[in-house]
């Protein structure tokens, strides 16, 4: 926890008393006295800082000052429902690199029984992103949205979550590297797709063109999906670092 | 599993007989019949293909032509020890990305009990490993070696382990990109160094600067370990897959 972060309704003004892991972290870890000074969040606001007002009995009283809200991330990504276990962990590693939006969609090698698993429960992934946002410092919590046909999310859905022009689609075999993708149409955001285990069918891959994807490619070596992810994101992130 | 890999000591000529997971794999996973050929490659060897000879209860025997050896990977890794669950994770994740060498040291902010992890068993490490391989359709085991000093290891071992001038430490702050200290060196090989959770301190920092460690960065976002080896991984094979 690099940060620590507070639901908007928690705040009483500028103060907000803690008395669950946050105040352990900032008694144990931290190593808080009255006066000092704490990072803090206020979840998709400002970041800042707090003092420590009062410590008692466990809990902690904070006086809150934030400051910049951080920039949403350029980055949004539509990606096939990964395994549950795989899912659960991602959560925390996608808040870290940063995304704007999470699309998971169904594909043809998505395994049914995916859709039912309590990691794709709204409370479950809120406190695994906002785990990840306080690694990274960061307040923004990533939009998710599930979508269990993929041709309606690309028809009829993708243009309002998404309106962006610039849509890459992960795919092995001879494509461009995602710098020279981003290098080429230099844009403010990006959507990513990435496909299950085992990549998407020729259906899908026509419905992605269809939709303005052109495939990129991140070498010939094939990657678990979750190494996978990490590295287009990482990649991703560092294109549009250079191109602002 | 992308390819059955194959310990040499296991070939008998061109032939091999297999009996555990991997028969299951060539059985039940890419459900083979004699005759067909499926991917193969021999440890620390080439990669070819097998044709199926024989399959007798849950045996499957096969005939083994290999052809290129894969180029070792152009990046070597000096990492602090991480927590043990971390580490038995990362191998995979590592032999995925591609590393020539891993060097696991210390640091001040290693805790000593890491060191009697069971997940630094050579057993343990080269399956995990090889495992890593088998998805990324590689053969070449990277070197792993354990260092109970970062001194010693950055005064009397690094010339001998790791020759090359391009040399590379992954620090928060406002240091250049990976692409660009790739960029400006041109290098064949680098070996890139990572730090524990919080971080190294300043003495170790002034021990990489004096053996010609030159600070990189990936950002303002502060990343868990596994996602940051993952991240810089992903950036150094991208930087130098455009310097040939």
């Amino acid at each position: 926890m690099n940060v620590i972060l507070l639901e908007p309704a928690e705040l009483d003004g500028d103060r907000v008393e803690l008395a669950d892991g946050r105040a352990r972290h900032a008694l144990e870890v931290l190593g808080v006295a009255i006066g000092d000074r704490v990072r803090v969040g206020v979840i998709d606001g400002g970041l800042g800082t707090a003092e420590v007002i009062a410590i008692e009995a466990g809990r902690v009283l904070l006086k809150v000052t934030t400051e910049r809200v951080p920039e949403r991330p350029r980055v949004d990504l539509v990606l096939a429902l990964p395994r549950p276990k795989v899912l659960g962990r991602l959560y925390s590693v996608l808040a870290q690199l940063g995304i704007g939006r999470l699309m998971l969609t169904n594909a043809e090698r998505v395994e049914r029984y995916y859709f039912d698993a309590h990691q794709l429960a709204p409370d479950y992934r809120r406190a695994q992103l906002i785990e990840g946002l306080a690694q990274a410092r960061d307040t923004r919590v990533p939009e998710v949205s599930v979508h269990k046909s993929l041709r309606a999310l690309m028809e009829d859905e993708l243009d309002s979550l998404c309106p962006q022009r610039a849509r890459l689609l992960a795919d092995p075999g001879e494509h461009p590297r995602i710098a020279e993708a981003c290098a080429a149409s230099d844009p403010d955001r990006v959507v990513i797709a990435i496909g299950p285990e085992g990549g998407w069918n020729d259906f899908e891959r026509a419905l992605f063109a269809s939709r303005g994807f052109s495939p990129v490619s991140m070498g010939t070596r094939t990657l678990r999906t979750d190494v996978a992810i990490t590295s287009a994101l990482a990649l991703l992130h560092d294109a549009l670092s250079q191109r602002r």
